[in-house]
C-alpha cells in the first residue's frame, strides 16, 4: 500500500493570481459572483491553465456490502445493495440521470457485494464477499484493505484515461452510514451518537440503538483504532476504503474532485488525515441532511457548494454541484472585461 | 393598471398529490431527494403535468437609471446603466454566459434609460429618462408606474409566445439597491440600516450615508407611503417596477418564475403584497450577499434553492438556480420505480 502515501500534486499558485486578476477585470464589480470566483480561480490554479474547464465528468459508483448490517442498523434489507447495483447497470436510479443530463461518464463498481451481480457493465475490484461485522471483528483483513484502496486508484485512472476534467466518487451499501458514522467517531474521537444519523430513514428509537452498536464496537477496538488505515481496515466498508483510495489517487495525479455527502465525506476525511495536500484536490458538492456530516465538513474546513437537504449518496449531491463549478469556469472564460466592453470601473 | 389586480392562475394540487406519489415510489429513500423532489412536485402542480420540465427558460433584463443616483449611494458611476446594457447586447455580460450556458432566451428591456442607447437588440418599453430622486420628490408619476408594470407583463407573453416552460427576471440599474432598500424598509416597518448595504462595494462609512439618505426620505413621503403600489410609485425604480408587473402576469398567465437577488426579491415582495396567491409561482434562486435579503426572504417565508454568496443581479443567482429545477425535473420524470427495478422497499 505504499502508493497511498505519494505526495500530491502540487497546484501552480501563479496561475491562482493570474485568474485572480482576471476575475478583478470582468464586468462585475469585484467580488460579486462570490463562492464561483473563489472556485473558477481555484481550479485554474489545479489545472495548471488560464482557463479552466470541468465539462468532462467521471463518475465512479463503488458498491460494497457489509457485515454490520446483520445488526439492524439500516432501515432496508441487504439485499438491496445488489438490487441497486443492478439498478446502477441498467441506467434507472438517481445517479444515472444525473450523469446523463450532465453527459457525464459513468461506471459502477463491485469492491465486495455479498455475491457477484449476473450483469453486464459492472467493474469487477472485489475485495471480498461483503465486509465482516465490526461489532465482533475487523471488518476487514489488511490484504482486503489494499484491494480496496486500489480499486479507488484504478478508478481514477480510468477517469484519467478517459480525459476526464473532475471525478465524482458515490457510493453504495446497505448499513454503510453506520461504518461511516464509526469511523468519523474514531477519527474525531467523538460519541458515536454525535455523529449517526437516520440512514435510508430510521426512527430516533432506532437511531438511538445504531448509535449504541457502534459505540459498542468502538470500545471493542479501542486500542487497535490508533491510525487511519487502522480505522478503515477495522471499521470501514470496502466502497469507503475505494473512495479514500481514489481522492488520494486523484491528488497525486492532479485531478480535481467533487466529494459527495456524509459517507463520502468520511472517505475524505480519511484521505486527508492520511495525506493532508491531498484536501486542495478536493471540493465539495453540498451539506447532507444526514446528522454527523456537519462535524465532517467542519474538521475538513471544508464549505459545501449546496445545501439541498438531500441524503441519497450516490454521488448525487456532488452531480448537482457541478453546474456550479461548470458555470464558474464558463464566467471566468466567457465575460468580457471593462476594458473589452467599454464600461466604466467605481 | 386594474389587470394588476386579476387573479393568479391555480396551481393543480390533484397532479402535486400524483407526483408526491410518484416519488415515493422512485428507487431512492422517502424523502432523500429532499428539496429536488418538493420542486418536481410543485412544478408538476404548476405546470399541470404528471412530468414536470423547465428546459426552456426566458430571461428578461430590466435596466433603468435611478435619480437617487445623484446622491452617491453606488460605488459605480451611473453611466455604467448604458455601458452595461450595451454589454448585455454584446453578449459579455455574466446573464449571457449564463444565457447561453442554459440555452435560455435573453433579451435586455430598456424601462427608463437616461438616454436611450443606439444598439441594436434591446428591448424598448421606457417610462421615461431615469427616475426622480426620490430624496426630493416622487420616484416616478403613476402613469410612468403604470409603463413600467406593463413593460414587464409585456416580457411575460413574450416568453410565453417562446413557449416558455419558466420566467427570469433580472435587472441593471445603478443605484438600485438603494431603491430596493428604501422599498424594503418601507414594505416591512424597518429602519432603513437593517435592509441597507453594500450595493455594489461601498464601504461601511458609506453604507451608513446610503442608509442616512434612505432614512431621510422614508421621513418625507412617510404619509404617502400607504399602499405597495404607492411605494413602487415613490420610491421605486422602473427595473423594479417592470419585475413586479412581470411577477404578477406570470402568476396570472401560470408560468412559474425563478427570482433572482435582493432587488428581485423586493418586487416579488410587492407583487406578493398586490396579490398574494402570485408567490405560488416563485421559486427563489439564491440567498444574496446584499445585507438585505435575509429579512425579505423570511417576509416572503421563501427558502432560495442556492447560498453562494453572489451579489451582482442580472438575474446570475436565480440562472445558477436553474440546473438544480431541471435536474429535479429529470429526477422525477426517469428514475425507475421500486417495480421496474426490482428493488426491494424498506
Amino acid at each position: 500500500m505504499d502508493w497511498i502515501f505519494q505526495a500530491p500534486a502540487q497546484p501552480d499558485w501563479r496561475l491562482f493570481e493570474i485568474a485572480a486578476a482576471r476575475q478583478a477585470q470582468l464586468t462585475k464589480p469585484p467580488g460579486s459572483l462570490g463562492v464561483l470566483e473563489e472556485s473558477a480561480v481555484r481550479l485554474a490554479a489545479l489545472q495548471r491553465r488560464e482557463r479552466p474547464s470541468v465539462e468532462r465528468v467521471w463518475i465512479s459508483v463503488f458498491a460494497a456490502d457489509h457485515g454490520i448490517a446483520e445488526a439492524g442498523v439500516s432501515a432496508f434489507p441487504q439485499v438491496v445493495t445488489q438490487e441497486m447495483v443492478k439498478n446502477f447497470a441498467a441506467g434507472g436510479a438517481a445517479v444515472n440521470v444525473l450523469a446523463r443530463a450532465l453527459g457525464a461518464d459513468f461506471e459502477v463498481v463491485d469492491v465486495g457485494l455479498v455475491a457477484p451481480v449476473d450483469v453486464p457493465g459492472v467493474v469487477n475490484c472485489r475485495a471480498g464477499s461483503g465486509t465482516a461485522s465490526f461489532l465482533t471483528a475487523p471488518a476487514m483483513s489488511v490484504e482486503q484493505l489494499a484491494v480496496a484502496l486500489s480499486a479507488g486508484r484504478d478508478a481514477v485512472a480510468r477517469a484519467l484515461t478517459a480525459d476526464a476534467e473532475l471525478f465524482v466518487g458515490g457510493e453504495m451499501g446497505i448499513a454503510n452510514t453506520a461504518s461511516a458514522s464509526a469511523l468519523a467517531a474514531a477519527r474525531l474521537g467523538l460519541p458515536a451518537a454525535d455523529l449517526t444519523g437516520a440512514g435510508t430513514g430510521l426512527s430516533p428509537g432506532q437511531i438511538d440503538r445504531k448509535a449504541a452498536v457502534i459505540e459498542q464496537a468502538l470500545a471493542l477496538h479501542r486500542e487497535a483504532l490508533n491510525s487511519p488505515l487502522a480505522m478503515l481496515q477495522i471499521l470501514g466498508g470496502f466502497e469507503i476504503a475505494a473512495l479514500t483510495g481514489a481522492y488520494l489517487a486523484a491528488a497525486q495525479q492532479g485531478l480535481p474532485v467533487v466529494v459527495d455527502g456524509f459517507i463520502s465525506g468520511v472517505a475524505a476525511l480519511l484521505a486527508a488525515a492520511l495525506c493532508p495536500g491531498c484536501a486542495d484536490w478536493l471540493f465539495f458538492g453540498h451539506r447532507s441532511a444526514e446528522k454527523g456530516h456537519v462535524l465532517v465538513l467542519e474538521a475538513l474546513h471544508a464549505r459545501p457548494l449546496l445545501a439541498l437537504d438531500l441524503r441519497l449518496g450516490e454521488a448525487s449531491g456532488a452531480l448537482m454541484a457541478i453546474p456550479v463549478l461548470q458555470m464558474a469556469c464558463r464566467l471566468h472564460n466567457e465575460m468580457a472585461t471593462f476594458a473589452q466592453a467599454g464600461v466604466s470601473t467605481a
